[in-house]
């Protein structure tokens, strides 16, 4: 039995996240799940990120549709990625490449057979009749050559990596959640061996200068305090326990963040 | 395998969506789905138009099961309404007969027979007492006359229809989506063989007059700009690409819009 | 067919509501369901209310999965609670025990099989590397016994229960709900045979005093006026029909609410 997950910035008011499952529904017998409908307006990097954290958690078999597409209706084309035994079906603007590279090797087919499209496909809303039933016949076993073609051409986009630099490590922020955890893309296995829990890290971002102690969870500083962690996703965050670091730092999605490679002091968490 | 959508103004913060949701998986293994439980608060005609918009993508069989209901537990009626193969399930006070219209003729059930509620009726919870129960009764395939009767009085609601009127099209805005965009109640037929793309239209609303490209979507213009597309739904929708049409204008749900007939210049889009 | 919920504090806009259905659904063919994920951020009693309030509408078999977390990483264990054939797994913080004290007696286990969890278990993200697999698991029929051992030792949490003290109904506000309507832990049984509707009632919450008319329900008083009410729960409520009482009372969850006993008039609803 397939999955297909949905997300979008459609908003979870509005009406067309439900005609998205509407048509799925109708087509296919799949599973079908929300990622989110929240993503903000026309965040192609942030609906990114949602896939890139989630498809490795999902089986293999999996259909992701997503739809953050500020140029639906225009020439961009629609895509459909495979990797990793999963699907990503969506618009042609770097949305689905980040969660598919991780998953391994990408083919990507570009979509243009009509016959598995909605009849009179509203140039507005290709997420109900292009994409929504492209991804359920996905799921119902039809092979992406039949919807469309292979291409070597589509827009790419990727987090990039953070790096050791004179002495420190250098970054982006590539996610803040709800709670305000800054998600940078450095990842976590960079520090091991370097750093022990308890290490006191200076941290450079947003402007600003703090320290904070390396632990494994929130919960191992009082309420109210910096810390750096490995976050869920295996890249180091930096967080306010119980606290909005974000908000705090000032800091906005992309930009740089910095780490000292060598901890200041050691604290007992 | 059928399907049950749920609507509603709970707010997905509540308890009372997955209340409903937990009384229909016990009665029916029909799939579940949400359309929004984020509708604004009592606000019978945005619900009304979410289903509206909606229905026509679900299969034949789906049961809408839909809660606005500022008079709860007061002496107003439960109804069954039979529209193009799907039902409507929800408070007598209009919110189903748009969606319902929309599908073809309708059959009007008041719901009647306390074998189909829940034991101990909360008057202030019909959703999960009375209308999720009766909707997993009709998924799971009991005639809507066994749960009630049919009736002819019920409270009637419609969007109405814009039309030419002194050389230009008059209608009101019927919903306007997160995005800020207006959808209107004119359908886009009707400027079918009038306008073509490029054309530069006035349009009177909210008390300010302003001129926009009728386009085929929103990447036709840059960003920032208005225009005048046929939306999602088939209606003539004004609105910025990535910006807040609504906003922009002052206008709010159920006021009148005016778009002149005859274009004012031809822009190349 | 099983259900398993999902509950958390995490966000809708956030991906780990998505990533705890991924684990799930590669482990059980359950239906996935959300309560909510917009629970306030580390609020445990909000978070205990709202599984307090739809646990007696699902299902006997069904597996509740709920993460409100501040504790996530540290030395603090993870449960499974037994009770009234339905499962809650999450953190012991007593997040899950006035839900499961509701559907009757109780059996408590501590999780602690790793082969029933995620491998390599992030610190700081259980819900999805603990909690979803254990809760799957579950789901498909696995006893708590392979999973973990009883205990009799955990963090308990109670809503306690109004009572009559000095010949008025004392007791506190247990939730508020997206209206503003106020849901007390006075069960509505205790002013059976006392009140009649209509009855003209004192009530002190905030700091402040009102007379409301008991109610079977909201539209039973105009817009914008307050009535006491036996709440879809069963427990009192004081609401204002199409307003915020909350709100307007300025009165907070946990604080204290007072009903005079004896009615002070009669009015005609």
């Amino acid at each position: 039995m397939a999955i297909i997950t949905f997300l979008s910035d459609f908003g979870s008011r509005s009406p067309y996240p439900a005609a998205m499952k509407a048509v799925a529904s109708g087509i296919s017998k799949a599973t079908l799940l929300d990622i989110s409908h929240d993503v903000r307006r026309h965040d192609i990097r942030e609906g990114a990120y949602l896939l890139f954290a989630v498809a490795p958690s999902f089986p293999a078999g999996t259909v992701h549709v997503a739809v953050v597409d500020p140029g639906v209706g225009t020439a961009r084309a629609g895509l459909m990625v495979k990797a990793g035994g999963q699907f990503f079906v969506g618009p042609d603007n770097g949305l689905l490449l980040p969660a598919a590279h991780r998953l391994g090797s990408i083919t990507v087919y570009r979509i243009q057979n009509p016959a598995y499209l909605r009849p009179n496909v509203s140039p507005t809303f290709h997420g109900r009749d292009v994409f929504a039933p492209v991804g359920a016949h996905l799921a119902r076993g039809v092979p992406p050559e039949e919807i469309g073609e292979r291409v070597e051409a589509y827009v790419d986009l990727d987090f990039g990596r953070g790096c050791w630099e004179e002495g420190g490590l250098t970054g982006r922020v590539i996610y803040i959640d709800p709670f305000g955890n800054l998600v940078t893309n450095i990842p976590g296995e960079m520090v091991q061996g370097v750093w022990e829990y308890g290490d006191v890290i200076a941290v450079e971002a947003g402007g600003r200068s703090i320290e904070a102690p390396f632990a494994p969870s929130y919960g191992f500083v009082p309420p109210g305090q910096f810390l750096v962690a490995i976050g869920s996703d295996g890249f180091l965050e930096v967080a306010i326990n119980q606290g909005d670091a974000a908000g705090k730092l000032g800091v906005a999605i992309d930009e740089g963040i910095r780490f000292g490679g060598i901890p200041l002091a050691r604290e007992t968490l």
